[in-house]
């Protein structure tokens, strides 16, 4: 009788485990970045809210803030830059073995993006493909990026890429916080023989609950803005602390900013990234004692008096600001080159610290090979990670970083986006007060001329709440 | 000038990759579950809805609703297993370098379920701990158990254990879906040389985009209950094919169901495990045209005549009662023994399969060696996987089959349950409508008294909607 064997027997697993060789050289294959087509300018911003100027184009350090209205959501936007990953980078979509999303602004509470972005590769008929939605604040396209690489590395793989999404809106209340929305979209082509490779072994993670940004309860987050600050430069620190202790282990020796070529910060507002950056060097100087000149002059600059290092909560200002201004030329070298998307969209959350790595492509090209990309990814929470990724030749022409960097047009979309007034925002940001979690509309704003073609857009939530999307025509 | 030796080095990686040989036989060392103490009897449901009897016991298959009150959660019921799979297999929290949580009913947009465990492993100092939630409706803990096994054979892993938590409750309308709610929690231990090894490079997924069931608004999810049953059995039919095709190039014969000696399926309601398992026999037979005698009486049952198989939806309801009569004595050995604590408990969501591996471990324990175990994970949306595990002798002591056999309490907890009214059941139920996004206030249900020693719980939501959990003393 069929199927009714039971228990008589015992099995050996079947057969050995993949004879394939463990993947070597995980890294990015090719990065794609989406913000949408309509932004508010920052200068307009502080003079709409009546702010004095340089609030936020100084003060935050910020130009622009991208809405979506409600034609578009993280998925549209997941499913734009997706789409634009496989067809200008010329892969298949049966070439994907996993794909994962990263988002903290999820339109379902059980549906995942990632069966959103499945249409894309089901209509070429591929469906086994593992990953789901990875959720933790800001850091979930962090988590997925490392599960990616993770698989590629198992005795799972099989063969084929990985693509990691990383899509998200932000959307605070009138009032101060406001001027830190943005929204945008990454994603991440994952696989061997990688134009930038993981540093496997040398990540160092920070991982607690704390209670400094949250979303408990509506559309908006519940946020305790200086908490937040704290827990993102403490954090930093501690994890500063473990990747250089990983790197002495490792290299016998310690480890300085130098060694990083390009340092790349999650950026809630550039401001804040000014500040992490000047944080690293500050522990570079009091750490082999070391003070320049330019600090001798700071009331608090005594820094081998043996106060130092400060937690970032008890630093003075006058210091603080000191050490900005003291980091600044390698601050303009190291990383203002790979902060403008985040500078001009918002903060894209999720997808914040990703968008860097199109923009040093587009900047460095085949330069980036031999040099050293240090990365702090950080979601409210606490979530946390210290990572480097290395620039090298790869054997696969089609993912070079040369190619790669000849193909890029990012600065041409970002020059071409569409300017729009405070009120337009203001309008946007209340119909996202009326669609949270609401069924039976259409769209309203922007309009589908103002969308860039091929991109996806939401037609309609119907009576059950499904979600219809389509794509506006390529060209 | 530190810090300033910009972009004139090149760096070669820090090192060589970790030069840990890849970890072999990653799988499950220890498994705990728990359910709330709280439970109605779906005989008294029965009466109270004042449905015709057997209609959720044997209509749906199920024998109890376990329901947690506003005094816990999804937080407190992790908590709860992961402290327990610690304390009871004795595992230090300096030992686990990997924690993620699979769920979809998580009570916060952002932050992650994974934050409040680390609350377990930062008061030992703890931190450097990857892994956030995984989220996508019940798959969401398969996807963190994938996650965990790449991690450990990663070039990342750095020799400690990883933890997957899974932990939802399940909550329907007043109405025909109330009585397949649920609640639970499962915590895993994954690492090498496990007794409990997941066969590398077998296992089947197939994702696509459904709306058979999703949670855009509100408590309560928006189900298809007729697509939700196709997908489940489609996707099954599906990846019974892809499975047995990767074990037939593997093995070089086709797999039957007597290769597995236990199968696991996630269980909405007991009744479609039957029929998951049913269907499983029907390919058998369909595929090796060996019609068994006990089917030939049925109206539709020349399973030889071309027509099959058929599709979920196109079967006719006499061949699949045939079929379910017909599987019942293999569904008695290899599938019920793992079903107790879903037909208990009502729907686990993402704990519901993983449910199943501790109570094949107190029924079997060493004689799981040698053994196949099958499992069928789904979740709506879609996603889902087939994959295996195989039962080992374990080198380390601490883990083997026998000793978690022997540590078993499962049954004896199960036994000691409080049963409550349908009426008490009601109350939680709006109560849960109440606190949905709420804050400000303090659990009103069970008493304290009704937790087991042991057991965190939430003792305040603040006016920020802060969440205080304490635990009630071990006896």
């Amino acid at each position: 009788m069929p199927g009714l064997g039971v228990l008589t027997h015992t099995v050996t697993p079947a057969g050995p485990p993949a004879q394939r060789p463990q993947a070597e050289d995980v890294g990015i294959l090719a990065a794609e970045v989406y913000f949408p087509s309509t932004y508010v300018r920052q200068e307009e911003l502080e003079r709409h809210d009546g702010v004095p100027s340089g609030k936020y184009t100084v003060g935050l350090g910020q130009q622009g803030v991208a809405f979506v209205g409600d034609r578009e959501d993280p998925v549209s936007m997941g499913l734009t830059v997706m789409r634009r990953l496989l067809e200008r980078h010329n892969v298949s979509p049966l070439e994907i073995g996993r794909l994962e999303a990263g988002t903290e602004s999820s339109v379902d509470n059980s549906k995942s993006i990632k069966t959103y972005l499945m249409v894309l590769l089901e209509e070429a008929g591929n469906t086994d493909v593992e990953g789901v939605d990875c959720v933790q604040a800001c850091y979930g396209g962090t988590a997925a990026v490392q599960n990616a690489v993770n698989w590629v590395e198992s005795r799972g793989w099989d063969g084929r890429y990985a693509v990691v999404v990383m899509s998200d809106v932000s959307v605070y209340p009138a009032g101060p916080a406001r001027p830190t929305s943005g929204a945008g979209a990454v994603a991440l082509l994952i696989g061997p023989d990688a134009p930038l490779a993981f540093e496997r072994g040398m990540s160092a993670t920070h991982m607690a609950h704390a209670y400094d940004f949250y979303k408990p309860s509506g559309l908006y987050p519940a946020v305790d803005g200086p908490l937040s600050v704290y827990c993102y430069l403490q954090t930093l620190d501690l994890l500063y602390s473990r990747y250089t202790a990983k790197w002495e282990r490792r290299n016998g020796r310690p480890f300085r900013l130098a060694d990083a070529d390009h340092a790349l910060f999650h950026a809630p507002y550039n401001k804040l990234v000014q500040k992490a950056f000047a944080r690293l060097m500050y522990h570079d100087i009091t750490r082999h004692g070391e003070v320049p000149e330019s600090l001798a002059s700071c009331a608090d600059c005594d820094l081998r008096d043996g106060s130092h290092p400060r937690q970032a909560a008890q630093m003075p200002g006058d210091l603080e600001k000191a050490l900005v201004a003291h980091a600044f030329p390698a601050y303009d070298a190291k990383v203002r080159p790979s902060t403008c998307v985040a500078r001009q969209c918002g903060n894209m959350y999720t997808a914040s610290i990703w968008s860097g790595i199109s923009q040093l492509i587009e900047t460095t090209g085949a330069a980036l090979e031999g040099r050293r990309v240090l990365l702090y990814s950080y979601g409210s929470g606490i979530s946390a990670t210290m990572l480097s990724l290395v620039g090298r030749p790869t054997t696969n022409p089609r993912f070079s970083l040369a190619r790669l960097q000849a193909m890029s047009d990012l600065s041409m979309r970002l020059a071409r986006r569409l300017p729009k007034s405070p009120a337009d925002f203001e309008q946007a940001m209340r119909l996202a007060e009326q669609r949270w979690m609401a069924g039976n509309y259409k769209p309203e704003m922007p309009s589908l001329d103002d969308l860039e073609p091929g991109t996806f857009h939401l037609v309609e939530v119907d009576t059950r709440y499904r979600r219809i999307y389509a794509r506006k025509p390529l060209a």
